[in-house]
């Protein structure tokens, strides 16, 4: 007869953010959360019997569930939390907790910028009768707290989302433009762009990721002469609200759940 | 004054997945579907005035409600009918809909093998008075789409699950076992372990991960006389069901939403 | 004073690859190797004293000498091995080496394809003036070990490519193409395209990847009177000779390094 | 008869990284570069003639040799100069050369951090009788373009790396650390483990990724009382010299091919 050796079981990549308000300046925090347990589980192996099995979807209820009053700056805390929270359940012999939190860059006081593989582009293409200079970036990755807006849209049979007055607006910047010349100093060009960006980013209120995006555009054609027209890809990353309701908590704090995929696709071209 | 050129807006990476039913053999699809729109939006843009910027999260949830009747193995017919709804709408000019199908290779009438990076392991670790050998299988990702159940959970106040008695069920399963001696045949061994683990995931009914799990350990043990123990992590990866009733819509067929996080975790060993 | 605990060292992620000619039939081997060692290396932590490290490049030269020989579908006998090798000397305690071969489905006597995340792609774009269906398949892997040459190309200052009159060529077919009008059976069409993309591949000498694609694409117009046109790019995926003439072996069985970057990249379109 | 439509080729993904000494502060290139063709290879297609296809490799080597002499922080003046150099020769019509610059920042003059995916980690695992917090940092990208070496290693017949009196070094760190009791602050000491490892990295002078990797231990021990032991994951992100001699150039300036795999895999804990 076999014998169950080491075994345990939970939820992994549970992804979480939060903003924490604070006395002007807002704390942002995103983690990805893994809570595994050890437990008087035998039977479910053996006989399928899972009257101690904690489900793995209530192990992410709980992490949403705990994050709103407890995810702070001392991760060290929050997973101490949900440690006790498992081990003081019947049946549960052991818990794990490990939180992996992302570092985003403050940039203003609601405004971060995240530290993905950032890369800037220069393309050059070369014909008999064709000289055309692209410069770029791409991955710049930025999100704000508060200043972006998404209402007075059409609704059909199939729209279920509310209205937003103020939303987490994420994005992941893509951008090239053409220059006409090319500029004597291309690094200091691209460095200006990249700040016009972040600055119309942040500072901007927006009605949409197109009205958001229409600003960094105009900005950027006004400051720099010599780029003829932008283009642009603004991925809306969402961060999904909890319905926290259905475990008798407000929604104040919100707790919102980060998701890679799907994402809100917005693209377009301004020229002079 | 700038002018808006190209400019197009949509939802990207919208997952989904269905069974179809047949005389006998289940069908099981799983897409990921985009579309993209351009339309009368440069209000948007200008003026933050969204009255003709259809959500993108409204597109979502209208692939979701298409797939329910339309999604097949006629893919273009699929995409059609999307594009075509979309077009049909005020202020919306042209829609492009793609989908891509991920490749899963039939097992059995309900059973399906998807083409992941499978791979095969083998170790060996040496020291002066040690000697290890261990073979493994990663990334063998499997599906099917009924024998799985789970019920008889513990309940507490963040439990929301539902009870399911027959529910699909996939993971990507990786496993690793210590020889004790090291079989003649290494490869014709590890074929013998990868079609047991094969068979006994689709032929047994299980009532949770863990339940089949073990079924699979104690085959491989009682068939392989070389094997000492056998480890395994069998992430459980969750297609959740779309919530139909909000469109107004039966919730059968069912339409599900592959998430690739979170998902349960589960690991455990099994010794002789 | 600190003391230094569990520690090893070593080299992870060197793939190999090998042609094992047979009878009949070649068997072709794709691994990725790990070796990591402990032993008498105090000092080199301590005082900078690399007299007991064995470089990790030496440990990656071993792999690639001693995989000449001994690499065959036996993987445990291969990582026993450079174990074997590697505690022989003086100054290693414990060696553990590991093998992750790649599935490889054997299509023809020399021909495989390759596990990958393979996608059946589908798109209609629609507006008040047009109407496109393209279809499309991505990721479909395969690689042949002979029947492809490389010969008769230009030479300048910075060539140091030999000529081949036989080589291993591999790529990742992406293809898409127009429908004029869409086919009755989408699905049957696309699986005629697939068949014949594999048959060629694996069927045709070729001179290029060119010249690969080009028969490719003559025999899908010829053969599917639906598709206008057709669009591949096919990247070709090096497998790069080892030079093991620096060990004193000769290069006879090959062993080759397979890389991801930098890749050949060859796309086209051909029409009717 | 088909037709051969738009078609290019070239070489893309090569990836370069490069030292530009200024006066009293290196600057550090690391960019990937692709080059895309149009000419006069019909032929190529049809018959399976290459002598106007320029092959990827030859480009490739371009790349390299014109990097040496060109590729400065005017990434634009680097493409525009490939460019010009594929559109001189016969039978090239059209060139397209794109630089993707991943970005560094500078940390000290001769050392930089990389924009990686850093992770903050806590974990507390709690059981009847256990209770242990652990935390930890992942993906803490860090170059340096001197103060390394690699000498005095042991030599047997596999050997071929030069010894290296100074070299290029760069890991991605990953470290977790045990404490003891858990600080009051912990997100401080953090920051306070963060800014010493950068700070021994850049600092300190090493003879090989041990020797550097302990006096960072030996830093954070001394310095963090709470901290009991620390374990560290320092792969070597190699940077390979490209043999410039082969186009007849000097080796100086250096041109380097950083490579993702295979990587030197070094692990170890260090405890009070």
């Amino acid at each position: 007869m076999p014998q169950l050796g080491d075994n345990k079981w939970g939820k992994s990549a549970v992804r979480v953010s939060k903003v924490v308000g604070g006395s002007g300046a807002d704390t942002f925090l995103d983690v990805d959360v893994q809570v595994l347990l050890t437990g008087d589980v035998e039977a479910a192996y053996f006989d399928g019997d899972n009257s101690a099995v904690l489900p793995t979807d209530t192990t992410k209820n709980t992490i949403y569930a705990l994050a709103r009053d407890h995810l702070t700056g001392d991760l060290e805390g929050f997973v101490r939390r949900l440690a006790e929270h498992m081990i003081a359940k019947e049946g549960i012999w052991t818990a794990s907790a490990t939180v992996r939190a992302r570092r985003w860059e403050r940039h203003t006081s609601t405004g971060f910028v995240g530290g993905g593989p950032e890369r800037r582009i220069a393309r050059v293409s070369l014909g008999a009768e064709s000289d055309e200079t692209v410069a770029g970036i791409e991955g710049l990755v930025v999100l704000k707290t508060t200043g972006s807006a998404f209402t007075g849209f059409p609704h059909d049979e199939y729209t279920t989302l509310p209205e937003a007055e103020d939303r987490l607006l994420s994005t992941s910047i893509s951008a090239s433009w053409g220059y006409e010349p090319c500029p004597d100093d291309t690094t200091a060009t691209w460095e200006t762009v990249r700040g016009l960006l972040l600055e119309r980013f942040f500072e901007d209120w927006s009605a949409s990721v197109q009205h958001q995006g229409w600003q960094m555009a105009e900005s950027v054609l006004s400051e720099v002469p010599e780029i003829a027209s932008i283009t642009f890809s603004l991925p809306n990353q969402h961060h999904l609200a909890v319905d926290l309701a259905r475990f008798g908590l407000s929604g104040s704090p919100a707790v919102f759940q980060p998701v890679s995929e799907p994402y809100g696709d917005i693209r377009f071209t301004v020229e002079r």
